[in-house]
């Protein structure tokens, strides 16, 4: 291929390991001949019965599923463009983002079909949506089956899309203000995972296990590398902390994707030993920020483990920083670091006039490189504004240490400013998550009627652990100036509440507060 | 940056790692402020006072330095296309390729002036070619100095590049039929650098000997790879493997690239001992087949040295293909192996009439894929035959095994056929190469009244080794089939000719037997 398509990467990898059983999904296993075979009919169906043309959207709303991996190869191989849903959104959010890209047809499987049709019944006549397709054979209203998709389509290959041609739709956030669809190119997505491979070493005889959620862009290196190099790929439906380890043992998983919070959710676990993560070589995780107590407790639990961190965002397909296994084995400080860009990647912190700030001074990470979106679909205005002066400004602060290690200081938005002082809830995370009693945390500004904000901390002790506010505070105080130090802690035995993506839902702590405070 | 423009890769690390000492040429070492200030002020003489502007092209015969590498950072950066010489050019080969390739400038160094000026002296009215610039500080009656240059240039950051344009044209080959200028782009250069980091690991600590020729693609990797990551550049003039073994240790080089003949050179000489490659982590090797029996040589002697063959050619930048470490301690049948299609390339085995051969059965190697070149050089059917079908015919002779491994059976050129059956001569070198008393060996076919050709083997015995031919054929005959065993051997005790990028030059071996039985 002289072009950057994602589909050209995959074909040359499934005629070479055609015989090779590269798919497990529950009690489906396929090999790559059989995976060719149902992609070139699901694509000539999407064309032919349902109409998708090049620049046309399909949207997926599916837990975790080799339907899903082929109707993303459907779309790398020309077959439209794949906009996949988020499972938590409420739905408005889902009538909203329907709307929005335009999608004419919907899949979705058995789990979600209710709360979907459900959820669009009210405004189906609003929207350019008219096909819903049911991955599975469960008893719903739908206009189409995948199975019998894949049975009428022919098992043709479809002809070449261009590099610069649309391939994924995917929506942002959705945590806060109005989702907006970044719109990913062939050429994007092909970049991203060359970035990753040429810092994670992608080799024919990886076992990787789709845990994240295959909407979130942290699923982009198993949905696309894994495949292009004739890698195993095991399916979980949905994220479970027990069903993982039972994967990792049964197919000998040895590449994962996960958020922080997952990791925390499977050492936590009744049944977790670390035996049955010895096939396991290496975890990449990202999303949301590690704290430091959490990652000591996975390094010395795995010690075997290559520990890979990757920082970036659906904008730019996924990846910008990463710090390596080597830079977690060295340790030290930059283990709260989010590690060097990768090669093809150009990071900057830069001030609010968009001048570069000196090394260690904190500012907005702003980057450019070619895996960067095309821009917001439909949103011209809101794509200017993030590319400004050629950068794309991530909201996220900031700084560089004298190594090039990118420290993230916070979300913009989760910066807390108590006093007139500007507090990191990252940092104060990590001075708590280093107490032997705290399973998870989240810090929060809440009101403060003379200090505007003060720093308030939400804590889930481990299972069996005695631990009082006081102690907590006394613990943050050996690594934290005082203004820093939580005024206010509250316990909680279930876990946090999370996004779709897993992140802590910051929003809705403070939201809960404010309810709870009456304020 | 959204365009794959290689400069774009250097100036990052530049400003990162500005302080590191990242360059070591003789009694020269510089840090990256440094060099990133001397590539700026050549990049501005380039184009002020040489009258380069985008697209002009500037030849460079020099043996390597660090100021080849500032020459091709400047191209790099936007300033011309650089066209680097084969050390080994005949005076009339000179002549033609600055005739082909227009350039209006030439750099050379006090060692290969004298040679220069006098293969211009008879056709310096024909060429556009205006000015002579010295690297060095010689007696040469030329136009520029290159310190003066850099000195007189102003330090701006040029402008920035297209992923299209041009920035190195290579003249492939040279020492069969015409030279014809490959043009590589911006975009092909950088993909080329991608697909190799996604197989070997480029990582900042690392430390690059540069003794392969800069003028030969093989080099790109440090020419541009190392410097995009804050490495460290070793120089080593021209190839000489006593020197090779000090800088390893006075620098602690931990990666480089050789042809074979060079590992085979280092491994022969007198002071060489496994202790003084200690530091040595990677050995990238190609360009031409590498004997089994040497490799086997080579393992035993650096058993800790990860070895990784590329092969490819000028025309795609480097590399298509890669055996990697993991590969060759495997070992096996792969050791023969030019190992497998790196992430982004396609290479496909077709017949004559362009059918894609079963595997196992040998046919021409063909590839598709980014890194390829714009096309000759001024030689539009060149290009449109090498690139007939829409994949680049490579000349090779090749085979697939049913685990994606390309096996390389001869040059098309080099092949024999005796008695209407085919001899690839790579498995005839390989068969004897593995006998305890051989160094080197190179395999030709010579003309035979009823045969139409006999296999001839050219052997270099080990210093001290006594053997015959007798003893090599029966040798030889245990390993391959009667008609493949060489009739005729012929042994030296100075090495065999060598082209200027150390391959084997068969072409002259063959000249030299018929010379000699006066045919």
């Amino acid at each position: 291929m002289k072009e950057l398509v994602a589909g050209r990467l995959l074909l040359p990898a499934w005629e070479r390991w055609a015989s090779k059983t590269g798919i497990h999904d529950g009690d489906y296993h396929s090999d790559y001949a059989r995976h060719a075979d149902r992609v070139f009919r699901l694509s000539d169906a999407l064309h032919r019965e349902l109409g998708i043309g090049r620049g046309d959207t399909f949207a997926v709303l599916s837990a975790n599923s080799h339907q899903y991996l082929e109707l993303y190869h459907a779309a790398f191989l020309g077959g439209g463009v794949i906009n996949p849903l988020n499972l938590r959104l409420a739905p408005r959010e889902l009538q909203l983002i329907l709307a929005d890209s335009e999608a004419t047809v919907i899949f979705v499987d058995d789990l979600f079909a209710d709360h979907l049709l459900r959820a669009i019944a009210p405004v189906r006549d609003e929207l350019v949506l008219n096909k819903v397709v049911l991955i599975g054979d469960g008893d719903h209203r739908v206009d189409f089956r995948y199975e019998d998709l894949v049975e009428t389509g022919h098992p043709t290959p479809p002809d070449e899309p261009g590099e610069d041609d649309p391939v994924v739709l995917m929506y942002t956030g959705g945590t806060t203000g109005l989702p907006k669809g970044a719109l990913l190119s062939q050429r994007a997505e092909v970049l991203n995972l060359y970035h990753i491979a040429m810092t994670v070493l992608l080799e024919p005889d990886r076992v990787f296990l789709h845990q994240t959620p295959m909407f979130h862009a942290a699923a982009m290196a198993g949905v696309l590398g894994i495949p292009a190099i004739g890698g195993v790929s095991v399916f979980q439906p949905l994220f479970e902390p027990g069903q993982v380890m039972d994967l990792v043992e049964e197919h000998r998983v040895d590449w994962t994707v996960v958020v922080p919070t997952m990791l925390a959710m499977i050492l936590e676990h009744p049944d977790f030993s670390p035996e049955r993560f010895a096939s396991m070589r290496d975890i990449v995780y990202g999303a949301s920020p590690m704290p430091t107590g959490l990652l000591a407790r996975v390094q010395e639990a795995l010690p075997q483990v290559g520990l890979w961190q990757g920082y970036g965002m659906t904008e730019c397909s996924s990846v910008l920083t990463m710090l390596t296994d080597k830079d977690h084995r060295s340790g030290g400080a930059r283990l709260a670091s989010a590690g060097r860009p990768v090669l093809g990647v150009e990071v900057s912190i830069q001030d609010r006039g968009g001048n570069i700030c000196a090394t260690g001074e904190p500012g907005e990470v702003c980057a450019r490189s070619a895996n960067f979106m095309t821009g917001y679909w439909n949103r011209p205005k809101e794509t200017e504004a993030a590319f400004r002066g050629g950068w794309y400004h991530t909201g996220d602060v900031g700084r560089f240490d004298g190594d090039g290690f990118l420290y993230l200081v916070d979300r913009a938005n989760d910066m807390i400013i108590t006093g007139g002082e500007n507090v990191y809830s990252i940092e104060v995370e990590n001075a708590l998550s280093t107490h032997p009693a705290v399973a998870e945390v989240a810090v929060i500004g809440v009101p403060h009627p003379r200090w505007g904000e003060q720093v308030h901390a939400v804590v889930v002790p481990l299972p069996g652990a005695v631990v009082t506010a006081e102690e907590l505070i006394e613990h943050a105080r050996k690594s934290i100036a005082g203004y820093k130090v939580p005024k206010s802690i509250e316990f909680r035995s279930e876990p946090l509440p999370l996004s779709g993506a897993l992140k802590p839902l910051k929003q809705e702590l403070r939201r809960q507060y404010e309810e709870r405070s009456g304020s």
